[in-house]
């Protein structure tokens, strides 16, 4: 056991504040999912917390408020810089300042010049201040679909694709329940409560009446749902499963892409999962950022293909991505692409 | 530095004696790829050896020859029992017993009624004789193709596909080349040095005028070449790759992926190479044991797809395997299965 004047593990402080950052993905949009952790004078956990939806108070503030009188000459550990502006909510410097921190530990700064300049407004109130602790977990984790937002003016876009190992997603009588065994199926389905939006075409739609909840294996629902996109212009039957209290429904009545991403915008992270059509449109766009593919180990040899995009004609036009990870996930592989 | 006297570490030179074998792949069919180590009596590689073409010595009196006199009161380490029977060159045994070796370690037991017996005969000698060192690698690795036709009568049928992530394997222009890297590239080279035969259709032989060869990254062709398979009833020209003097060239003017492994009697370990249909041919059959996808982190969602089997109509008939590994080739994943 370290002994009082021992090191202070901030390290794993930062790695409790990741864990509790992915909590408000999905929920923070269009606000960052951070996460916080005060430890007290000691160095002991005294409060957690991460931000809540809008309107609501942010991570450090959660945190705080746990930790109470406590925080006073303790340490706040943070997934971002803490912002320095009064938007909807108080800035978080002044509580930070207000609760008598000595030290403030940050992740990733914060690229927003509205929101920057929070570590200099912490120093000139004579607190300690350390930025880049975990950072490029931070940035390639929970913040990396805000930080792309920040950067580029839209959502961070996943095509997600369930498919054979020879990319077909159903069989020629149109059976596609189920490709993939039911460890992928619920890690699918956890990624669905972090993310903003899900996206299929009116064909998918109409094909398959699905309800695109997050849902656990035990069938009930996640306390976060993604809004659910509908892009195509044929209507949907007033009975679609789609239309339920659930989760809000969007139909984009285009053909578009682009127009999903408009009618989107708060949204950090939107995931399509197709039909093939729609992923082709959204690839042609040049508007996917990342490709998942869970993969079975079987070979159908017909049915539909995972991907449609009739504009290319010549290997030299595929779309070309990098490799980010390969997750076993049962008999399933779980393949992820980056752009490059 | 282990001194005189101590343990002899037999499991590095089975390691070894493996790594032997791997060199008669493809090489010492109908037979089995063997390799040999001979320690002498302090426990020092003496001699090693790997069976060689038919007619030609077998793995242990390679490794004896190389040996000499000190191999009398030391280890013979073989990846398969020493066969007992005089076929084309003498029994194993009666070398060993004649070298006057003091042990015999050997990792898998000879399956087959005629050459059995080997262990026996060796300990009636008076040798001591372990069997079952290492066995479930050499099983799993260079034995495994020749231990599948003893039990099943055929060869083992690898199906290799090179496709993109979604499955395609060609642009809507025909161009595939290259939709892998040069990582994985080599590697299926290095394999095709090590398989008794590659299979393609008619339509990749007339489209591509392929070579077939095992070629290393400087062009120059490996040792040992496969045996170039065509199935399909269409004429090749007279000027076609295919039939220049690299390798044999056997068409087998059908449709009936049986056939092409009635014309393999000798054949271990087949690579059906494609198109897309004559892997479909194979699968519908049921003659696929394994199947090897080079998956570059590309999407075409066009052209060619890997596999065609119109026999397939809904998900319950899809062909299942199970994963066996998934391995990093540059950019390129190549995920094996391997049937149930
Ligand atoms: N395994 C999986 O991962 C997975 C995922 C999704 C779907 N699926 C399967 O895919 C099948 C449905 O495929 P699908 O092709 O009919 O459905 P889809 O791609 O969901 O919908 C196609 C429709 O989307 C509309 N659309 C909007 N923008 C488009 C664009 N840029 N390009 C093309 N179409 C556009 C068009 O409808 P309008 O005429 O209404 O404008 C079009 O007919 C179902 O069998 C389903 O089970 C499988
Ligand atoms: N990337 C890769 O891994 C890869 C590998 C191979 C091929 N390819 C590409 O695939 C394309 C060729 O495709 P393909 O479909 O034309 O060629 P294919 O599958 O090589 O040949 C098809 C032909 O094979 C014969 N055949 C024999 N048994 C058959 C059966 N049971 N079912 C169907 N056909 C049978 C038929 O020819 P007959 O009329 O002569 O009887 C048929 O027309 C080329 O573009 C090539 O580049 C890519």
């Amino acid at each position: 056991m370290p002994e009082t004047g021992s090191a202070i593990d901030v390290a794993a402080a930062m790695r409790q504040a990741l864990t509790e950052s992915a909590r408000a993905c999905g929920v923070s949009s269009p606000n960052p999912p951070v996460g916080a952790v005060i430890l007290d004078a000691s160095g002991t956990v005294a409060g957690t917390g991460h931000t809540q939806p809008v309107g609501g108070p942010h991570a450090e503030v959660m945190a705080l408020r746990e930790a109470g009188p406590v925080a006073r000459g303790g340490i706040a550990v943070v997934t971002l810089e803490p912002c320095n502006h009064t938007g909807r909510t108080g800035p978080c410097t002044q509580a930070l300042i207000d609760a008598g921190v000595a030290a403030v530990v940050y992740a990733a700064a914060d690229p927003n010049p509205e929101a920057a300049g929070g570590a200099a407004a912490l120093r000139a109130a004579g607190i300690e201040v350390t930025g880049g602790v975990g950072a490029d977990e931070v940035r390639a984790g929970p913040l990396r679909h805000w930080i792309f937002r920040q950067q580029h003016g839209r959502p961070f876009v996943t095509a997600k694709i369930a498919a054979t190992l020879d990319g077909r997603i159903a069989a020629p009588d149109g059976t596609s329940r189920w490709i993939t065994g039911p460890t992928a199926r619920e890690h699918a389905h956890t990624q669905r409560a972090m993310i903003d939006a899900i996206v299929i075409g009116t064909g998918t739609a109409l094909a398959d009446d699905p309800s695109l909840t997050a849902r656990r294996p035990d069938g009930s629902v996640y306390p976060h749902q993604p809004a659910r996109v509908v892009l195509g212009t044929r209507d949907l039957p007033p009975q679609a499963r789609l239309r339920d209290a659930a989760a809000p429904l969007i139909q984009v009545r285009s053909h578009d892409p682009r127009e999903v991403l408009a009618a989107l915008p708060d949204a950090l992270w939107v995931l399509v999962e197709g039909g093939p059509g729609i992923i082709g449109a959204f690839l042609e766009a040049g508007l996917v950022d990342q490709v998942q593919a869970y993969l079975a180990p079987t070979v159908l040899g017909d049915g539909s293909p995972a991907v449609l995009d009739r504009s290319v004609q010549t290997l030299a036009q595929a779309h070309r991505f990098q490799r980010e990870s390969v997750t076993e996930l049962g008999d399933d592989l779980l393949i992820t692409l980056a752009r490059r």
